[in-house]
């Protein structure tokens, strides 16, 4: 075992962090060139200008988690299939070549895929974040929520995802508010949410049971004067979570494990409280615990990609 | 009684047929100067220049419904409480003095609006659109849907519209696919729906019970080659009109009556009969037959505004 260089190279930023043995931070380094700002052929260009002087100086060892390993990435790390858990994807680990006769060894974290009533679902980089939580709260069987973009809501049994789902909330949130009609109605940006219409908007999301039924009310809430703008964002913001949990089969005996952002883990926290879900919210860096713990699995299993 | 010149004047389009007593078509003329190309204070100009002559050739009176009475419109026409018929509408039509020394008689017909828990929804044009419907048809209760940007779902009984529910279904069918992540799945334009994909959409969004769960899955059947762009964007339609109707109490002993453009009416009709509803899908200019029936109902009242 030994330094592990963990890095997270999601669509919109690349993110690294030096970890030491126990999977403490000892530094860590961030860019803006995500996935989707770095063309195909020149991501090994762009590790070695972001991290070259880190795998030179000692590590040595690299475990990249997120949309590197895509179709349109570094290289494709095929989908695992789910039930899957440290194991699984140590064993799937997909090395890449480019700098191996530099002694780097650097390898990709495959994403899961789950299908479900013959329609599948993906994700990839959530499945490190889930490992790293069940690490970090030292548990092996949880309901999980990250929060985002897209959000994913996975059950994990015995450490493994058993299966997820995908909601493109937060997508829906940025498409309403910044393209829709109700960019009329909404303030360009928040400070604080006002919690009063944010909760308003879970009630609603409740009640109309159809965020295309729902949504319009931003609209004549706005017009009949009841919401001011930052009214209306908070409400509108309420209406998407409150959307999302609508559909979930949430569980009352154990809390739901809420990983992301403080900002956002805030308002799921709140939400899923309104529906009498207890939660645990972690906004620790999850990816970096997930990286150590597949790459300590990965070396368990002598299927570490340094000895490849 | 006499000639009218029935106006449309949506958001996007202004639209004018002049019609002898019987409602019939006698001529028409449209164009693009909808209300939002239009600036506040340049309606009469707008109305005068696309209109100008037909008004002083004979017609004198014109009754026109749309946006143009919305707030930023020509002059505010106040939204007339549910439940309203053709009584309501035509006792508060809003006489625009603006051609009066011309001898031009010309009325707005007020949007509806309707509170239901708490809630407001508003329609502007819809409710002309409505009573043309039941005045084509020849009846007195329905549940009517008019498709479109955004959807409306209106319950009439004896002649008056009760409530109603506004879905943003067109926004976000519009939303999603050329904003979205989305975009990368589907065809930029269709020519004729991919039937089986559409089905399947329809399926799907009964199934999963939530747009922001179903949505994604026309990336990953995209991704597992299971779509192609053509049918992704079909099933993509199929997903969001699915859900529109999956929220709906849906009449089975009376067909619900789909008011709008045929391509949309055909998409309508199928999704309904899949749910085992008939249908009565009327293409015809219903706001033509609506602002007559408003008209001669405010004739009959003595309200008519030629007599102002």
């Amino acid at each position: 075992m030994s330094r592990l260089l963990a890095v997270d190279w999601g669509s919109s930023s690349l993110r690294g962090a030096l970890l030491d043995d126990e999977g403490t931070v000892l530094d860590s380094r961030s860019s803006a060139r995500g996935m989707l700002a770095v063309a195909k052929g020149s991501f090994a260009d762009a590790f070695e200008s972001t991290f070259g002087d880190w795998m030179d100086a000692e590590p040595t060892v690299c475990l990249i988690a997120g949309m590197a390993g895509s179709r349109q990435g570094w290289l494709e790390a095929p989908y695992c299939s789910c039930p899957a858990g440290l194991e699984e994807l140590a064993a799937a680990l997909v090395p890449i070549p480019d700098f191996s006769a530099r002694g780097w060894s650097i390898a990709l974290v495959p994403g899961l895929s789950h299908m479900s009533r013959d329609v599948p679902d993906v994700m990839r980089g959530e499945e490190t974040q889930i490992m790293g939580a069940l690490r970090l709260l030292g548990v092996q069987d949880a309901r999980v929520v990250l929060p985002g973009t897209h959000s994913k809501w996975a059950s994990v049994q015995g450490g493994r995802v058993v299966g997820f789902e995908t909601f493109m909330s937060g997508e829906f949130f940025a498409l309403l508010r910044q393209h829709s009609i109700l960019k009329h109605s909404v303030a360009d940006a928040e400070t604080r949410p006002d919690w009063p219409a944010f909760d308003a908007g879970i009630d609603r999301a409740r009640e109309a049971a159809c965020l295309l039924r729902s949504a319009f009310s931003v609209r004549t809430l706005s017009l009949f004067g009841v919401h001011s703008p930052d009214a209306s964002l908070s409400y509108l913001s309420g209406l998407v979570i409150g959307e999302e949990l609508r559909c979930q089969a949430l569980p009352h005996d154990q809390p739901v494990v809420v990983v992301g952002a403080a900002a956002l883990t805030e308002r799921y926290q709140r939400a899923l409280s309104r529906s009498g879900v207890s939660v645990t919210a972690l906004d620790a860096p999850a990816a970096w615990s997930g990286l150590r713990a597949i790459h300590d699995r990965s070396f368990a299993m002598g299927t570490a990609h340094e000895h490849d």
